[in-house]
This record gives C-alpha cells, structure tokens and sequence, in this order.
C-alpha cells in the first residue's frame, strides 16, 4: 500500500533555517508534548536517516511545502524543485507566493507550475504581514488557482499566526464559500478549532483536512477520528507535520487509531493523490 | 410513551420549494455524512410512507416551523396551520416573522397566535438580509414574545447563514441574558460550537438545545450525550431535522444512544411540551 | 500527600455578601447541575465544618483570591491577609487591584505583597466596567508582575462576564505571548473554550490551566483530562472553586478520573507549589 505523507519538511535547504531544524531544543519540547521522543533523522539533521524512516514507515512519497515568509523562514519554488529532482521518487513539490506583490505572486504560481510543483501552499498568519484567510489580498491568488484548477494548501491551526485568532475557521470557510471549485487542504487542520473546522468540511465539499502533528494526542483528536470514519473519508490527509513528530513514529502510532481498517487506503494515499491530482 | 419530534419538514407547501425536496441530490448526499440512507418517504415526496414512518418511529407529534427567508424559501404561518388541520393530532405549529419590517412582523406575531400557532421561529442567518442573533432588529420581537409568554426556536447552528460566524453563540448568548423571561429553543444546537452552546445552556436557565441532526455521528455528540445525561436532561429537545434524517432512522439511532434511561420521556416529550405550553 | 485547593472561598468577610453564599439557592442549582450535592459547610456557613471537609479531603492549603469587583463584590487584600492568619497553615492568599486606576493598583499589588499575599488576582470581566483579559488598562498590572516575578491568576472561563465574549482564549493568548515571563493561572480554566485553552497551553510554556468546577462532569472534560495526563501535567492547577462544589466531594471525584497514578502528586500540589513559589 503507497502512503503519502501530506506534511514533511527534509533538513535541506531553508528548512534548515527554521527552528525547526535551528531551535532544536523548542522542536523537541514539542515532540515531547506529543508524547513523542524526537526522530534521530530530525536531531541529526540526516536525509540518509530520514530516507530509512520514511523507508521504515512505508511513507513512498513525503509532500514538501515551499514557504515566503518573513519571520518563519522562505523555502523558494526552485529550492522545492530541487529537492524533489534530487531524490526521484521520494517527494512531491508545493510551492509558495508572496501575497503581498500580486504580480509577482502571479509570476511565482507561473514559475511553481513550470518546475512541476503540484500546488500552491497559502501560510496567511505566517506571512511578514500575518493576515486572515480571507484577507483581501489572497483573493487573486485564491481565484488563479481556482480558475487553473490548482490546488492549494492553506496553513490553518496550531501555532500559524500570532495568536489564536489566525486560526479560527470563520475565515477559511469563507475562502471554500467563495470559491467552490477550489480544491483546499488545510495543514495543521485548523486545530485547535476543532469542532469548528469539522463543520467547515461538512458543509464545504472542496474542503480537505490535515490534522497532521494536532491529531497526535491532542484535546479533539476524538472528534477528528469520528469524522475521519465518517463523512471526512474521502478528505482526510495523513501528515506527520515531520520534524515535528518523526515519520515512522508517526505512522506506527496512525495505524493503531481506531479507523476503520477498509479506510486506510484512502486516509493515508488515496485523498492525497486525488487532492494533487494524480492520474488514477 | 408519547414523542415529540421537534423540527419536521412534511413534503407540503413552501417545503417541497426548498433545497430539502428541490434539491434532493444534495439533501442525500448530506443523510449519507451522517452515516444515515436517505428515507424512502423523503425520496417519494410522499404524506403517507411519512405518517407510516412516524407511526414506526413511535413520533405522536412533529413540530412544523414557518420560515420567512429570501434565500432559503417561505411557509407561512397560514401554510403550517393548513398543515396541522389537514393532519390533525399529527402536528404541531410554530409561526414566523420577517424582521425587516416591524410592524408587519408583530402583525404576523397575531396572526401566528390567531391560527393556534404554538411559538414564533426565528432564523437570523437565514433571512434576506442574514442577521446575527442578537441584532437590533430581532429585539422587538424578542420582547414581545417575553412579554407575551411565547416561546421562540432561533435556528443557530449548521448552516443557518453565510458562514461559520452566523451560528458562534455568543449572540445568542446575549439574547438570553437581556431575555431571561423568554423560553428559547435552538434548532441545530448551534452546532458546531458545542462547547459553547452547553456554557450558555448551563448559564441561562431558558435555553433549550435541540442539536437535531447534528447529533447524529457528527463531532461533538459525546458532549451533547453528556450535557443531555446532565444539567441539560430538562431542557435537551428530540428533533430529527427531517426529512435530511428520516423520522425512524432518527429514533432507532436515538434510542441506542448511551443516555440514562430514565431521562427518555422528557428528552422525547416531556421538555418539547413543556416548551410548547401543553398543559400538563 | 500534601494537597492544594487552587480556588477555595472560605463562608468569611466579603464572600459572605456574594451570590456564592447570599444566594444560596443559585448557588446550590449550579451545584447539581454539576451532578453534586450542596456540601454542608456552604449551607450552613460554618468554618468548623469547611475545615473538617478539608481535612477529610486531604486538602491542606486552600488559595484564597481576592476581588475587587462592582458587581460580584469584594475581598480586600487586609481581608484575604486576615484570613490568611486566623487559620495558619490553612490558606494562601492572593490580592487584587482595581485596574479602573493605574496608580492606585499599582498601590495595591505592593499593599498585597507587604501582606505575604502570593500573586496578583485579574477578574477582567468582573470589573465595574467589564474588560477582556488583553484590554490595555490591564497591561501596566501585568507588566509590573512580570517584572517583579509576582504570578497572577486570570478569571476566564464560566460566566466570567457578562457573556461569552469574555472567555474566548484569544485575548489571554495575547497576553500570555506578550509577558512570556509572567506565569498565568486560569481560573475556570477557560471553559468552554476547552479545545482552544489548551491549544494555549500548548504553545505558551508560562500558561497553567485550572478549571476547578467546569472539570466536573462537564462537556469538554475528557480534553482536559487528556492534556493533564500529557502536556499539561506540569501545568494543570487542581480546584474545587468552593463553595459551588464541595472540598470533600470533588477530592473524592477528582481521585476517581483516569488521571495517571504517578501524576497526581504534581497535579493536586506540585504545580501550585512550584506557580506560587514556593521553596522546593
């Protein structure tokens, strides 16, 4: 069975300038409050390691999101596209826009599907100039990809913005309201909004979630299962949100909840690849 | 032991206009995320196979809420009376208003009571212009109705508005505080803030919740279970929303819910009719 | 094992003029819907019998905050001081301040630790004029705190205030990332923004949750427990917030949860004593 994993960041390139990789100490304290010990391919900062894990974990293929912001560090299309050139088979590519500078966020969504990334990554509380999900300034972006038939990933949840606000749901189901053909995942599934979000995808069919590193022992986790087995089936996204919980951990840990065992095809590979677009 | 089922759309009227008859498709598809199959009577548009569903679901009466709403369609206050005489002993009647004009809307207040109607329905998001709950222009009515000893239903909750801010039950909050004579009884069960809705049910002493549909495997339902096995056991409602869940696959899920079986006759019946005014 | 009550309102000087013992039948409604019964000792008012429940609970220090409110009454710091002494060994006192008034706060928080009183209590939305827990006129009170290395604790959460509003952990997740220093205790522990607070929690390392009554059997109650017995077990506060539920009965309770054997020490005493201050 192929796994993808919606959510996992090498130690390669920016990323290695992110604390995520730079604040070692914090990453872990992280982990630890998953119930996790951190992975020796994130202490290590290794790829051959990670590759082992992800080997071990039967994860075929890991997403890698691009990232323009500010304070959390730019990983740029090129260097997406790099890293999925460098290790054929392993990732798949999602790049990024500054939404600041519409034109050049147009250039930036021209330049991302030229180098065979699959998807725009949106990270509105993330951005220099943190922003809602509706903010005026994504629309363009929101209706480029919608009128292209590009998916994007929003990150929405956890620690994404200054504060609880950026994260609360109002603003992304506007976004999926106001653009109904527009396939949208969101990364750290809204959490800790977690009954909100669920509504949110109930009522908005374009809506694809992720708990990713949330799910993992965290206060919702039981309403996020329910829905994964219920009417979430087909929109779920598997995501270790790796380094911040190790590949392998993650999955061992993902295949002991109590989903329905005929649903793990789809909840671990079968959305995702639907999601990005992969011939059947 | 007799039932009330507190929210039940006959295929009648103004109701076979709505998307609940007109657009059958999505209606089903929705039954489906609930984990439910569409009912054979809400499918054949059809009173008989309903009052038969009714009978097996052991539902003595269904409460018909009026609606005034550009959007969402109309049954007036005449349409659900016609309904209750045309069924008599099988249905109950709640009137409703359109808020924009007041002095019409007390007019239809009279109207409502003249015709036997047993509570005035009010669905902020869903009107022309959609509203929150504790707009100005809803105030009037509000304390008419207080003044007057009717109860009121405020749909707040699903998708009763344009987006997730429209069912966040703070304002309803509000209204049963500056309220606190009114009885108020909210369909949909301001779902999915149902955390929240259980703080102003345990805070304010004349909110009734009747989560509905919403129940019905969607995230959230274990803290309804335990508020309904709790301090909301007197004032929980039994609704089946139908016909987006059929009457008897509502009540044969109720029923094997884990609530102490000793609360059964008033979450069923007892509460609804002490809402409505029965005499005992 | 030695036990602190984070919230313990002894039948004494101010406290005897709030709703929480001048209105006993409120106050015993709120009890039940708890699932408990008035304990003795509140009804009848009556030291001797508070101090046998403790002792009978195994609580041996119970915190005593002060208030300065409009609406909900007052305890003066002189008041909580005298408390302090006249049952040694038995309570531990935090002041308040009257924020309507910077400088005279500013008196107060140096009267409170003249007094030996441990902290600093914030009740935003109790004040004369309601405020939320990030209003300005409260920033010179925390800043001051963090200075000094003097702990607060923060009324958000139940009907702290004059509706929901006032509880939505937006407002202290931003005082709680702009004072990183300052350790914050949550009384009410945010219910019933349960998801949400502890998503705080998560992110904000000087964050400690108690929500005393709104553990008890109330919805959201199984995140809190699930967050004590994982990232929260260094920072979840242990409180009976009596007299609404008794000393004796919710130790009995609390002993009952699926809490980790090895945590509860650090749970019923641990973390109060390191938030205090106490020497190890």
């Amino acid at each position: 069975m192929p796994v993808i994993d919606f959510r996992l960041r090498p130690p390669l390139k920016g990323f290695l300038d992110m604390i995520m990789y730079a604040g070692g100490e914090r990453r872990d304290r992280l982990t630890r409050q998953h119930g996790m010990e951190p992975a020796p391919s994130a202490q290590a900062q290794s790829m051959p390691l990670l590759l082992a894990e992800m080997d071990a974990a039967g994860v075929t293929l890991g997403v890698v999101m691009g990232r323009c912001s500010g304070v959390y560090g730019a990983v740029s299309n090129q260097d997406v596209a790099d890293i999925v050139q460098t290790y054929p088979g392993r990732f798949v590519g999602i790049g990024s826009i500054d939404p600041s500078n519409r034109k050049a966020a147009m250039g930036q969504i021209e330049e991302a599907l030229a180098l065979g990334l699959k998807g725009i990554n949106i990270e509105p509380g993330a951005y220099a100039e943190p922003m809602l999900a509706d903010d005026r300034r994504l629309y363009p972006i929101y209706a480029c990809c919608e009128d292209r038939g590009i998916p994007v990933t929003v990150m929405v949840g956890g620690s994404a913005g200054p504060d609880l606000s950026y994260t609360i749901p109002v603003h992304i189901d506007r976004v999926a309201g106001d653009f109904p053909g527009l396939r949208i995942a969101l990364s750290h599934g809204a959490w800790p909004w977690v009954q909100q979000i669920l509504h949110v995808a109930y009522r908005r069919p374009n809506v694809y979630v992720s708990p990713d590193q949330y799910l993992c022992n965290m206060p919702g986790m039981n309403d996020y299962i329910l829905a994964a087995n219920g009417f979430l089936a087909e929109r779920f996204l598997y995501a270790s949100s790796y380094p911040f919980i190790g590949v392998k951990d993650y999955a061992d840990w993902f295949r002991r909840l109590p989903l329905k065992p005929g649903l793990m095809e789809q909840l671990m590979y079968g959305n995702a690849a639907r999601f990005l677009g992969f011939a059947g």
